[in-house]
């Protein structure tokens, strides 16, 4: 499993446009690597002041059942050790003072970037969502409701867009839980259509942490758990950050 | 297999929201339910007069190794037996003429409906594509340069994106190679990131086809061959569209 978590970042390395990558690799063997506490890094992550508009939350246009499940989980960030992670509009936000590891490390500029799951400014046409964490019990869900710029099959959110909100939140726990950074695979297998403008809650778990690699499983389902959207697993690659 | 199928239909039924949706199951059984050829399908989809624009087109945010590629495979298509897709603002538009198996119908309204991969106008910034398919050979040629509202990593496409991008091109492929329509499941396994603003080719295949079920496989890489970025297999239902 090692093996291929180095062969992973051995391609990193190989690749002509992510300079310097070979650094990477180091980083990748001591587990003395993973410093961080999932404490601090939801601290860092969750900033209590802060200039950068949050996204994820309630609007206009989410529907009843995602307004009354987000003061849900909110009620539960009061006592239950849940947190509510903030959305910002790309991840250079979210990663402020730390440094990436050099392979992944962009060159700054002026252009309007924008996380992919946060491309479309207008409410209610795109992603809505907002992400809910328990450090200590490794869970997370999502409350994700698509707008009419996801279409699929008319009238229903595309596939993809699913397989993306899912990523998505996959990344920032994995990220969270135990510094994973990079999506090795995904595996998703999808069971039924989500009504564009309805609904959907991902319910995520970190299976297991094992050296260089992060399990994580998602079940996407209505509110009443009738209808099963998709199950999903993914691994991630940890890749440790650096203060700057 | 077919079972499998079966099951997914029938999971469709059960669906609250797709109403009606039990005649998707009569026709999923009998063979001949498969009944247009890939040439009829494929004239269908691509009408050589439409008033719908085609976004599939050259513009100034084009790479010069996406253009040249473009280029490249439209002269393909004068002799080769290459077709290139047009890709118009929803499916809803592709779809014009055919009705879908009733539990795929969507009410249709003034709603401003966008196929996902179409979500984005502002050129260069979101999905930039062109699809090609060799009908005979069951092989397409998808190319994929995505923008920075597509980001994940700084700099570089979030994984969701090209999952949505292979998930968009093999979904037309296998409508028009065996009239396949839902994606079943996807499994994508990343080797490299895509820097933003960069060529991404994707390579697909129909693997087989076998009664309700098409299997398709990609593999995403760099127009030189010398980085992979993704490998992809997935399966799709086939339901049979009517003429309306």
């Amino acid at each position: 499993m090692i093996r291929r978590g180095l062969q992973g970042a051995a391609r990193l390395r190989h690749h002509g446009a992510l300079p310097g990558a070979a650094r990477i690799l180091p980083r990748l063997n001591p587990a003395s690597a993973f410093g961080s506490s999932t404490d601090s890094l939801v601290s860092r992550f969750c900033p209590e002041k802060t200039d950068l508009k949050d996204y994820a939350l309630p609007n206009a246009s989410w529907c009843p059942d995602m307004l009354s499940l987000y003061q849900e989980f909110l009620e539960k960030t009061k006592a239950d050790g849940w947190v509510k992670l903030p959305s910002f509009k790309s991840n250079r936000d979210h990663i402020q003072g730390l440094k990436l590891p050099s392979g992944l490390a962009a060159t700054s500029d002026k252009s309007d970037w924008r996380l992919f799951t946060r491309c479309i400014p207008v409410e209610g046409q795109g992603f809505e969502y907002a992400i809910f964490f328990h450090p200590s019990k490794k869970k997370s869900v999502c409350l994700f409701q698509p707008g009419p710029y996801l279409e699929g099959a008319p009238g229903f959110a595309h596939g993809g867009s699913l397989t993306t909100m899912i990523d998505e939140t996959f990344s920032k726990i994995a990220f969270l839980a135990g510094e994973g950074l990079l999506t090795l695979s995904l595996n998703i297998k999808f069971k039924n259509l989500i009504p564009v403008g309805s609904l959907a809650v991902l319910n995520i778990d970190v299976e297991k942490i094992e050296d260089q690699k992060l399990y994580m499983s998602c079940v996407a389902q209505s509110r009443d758990q009738k209808t099963i959207y998709a199950k999903c697993s993914g691994v991630f690659l940890r890749l440790q950050l650096e203060q700057e």
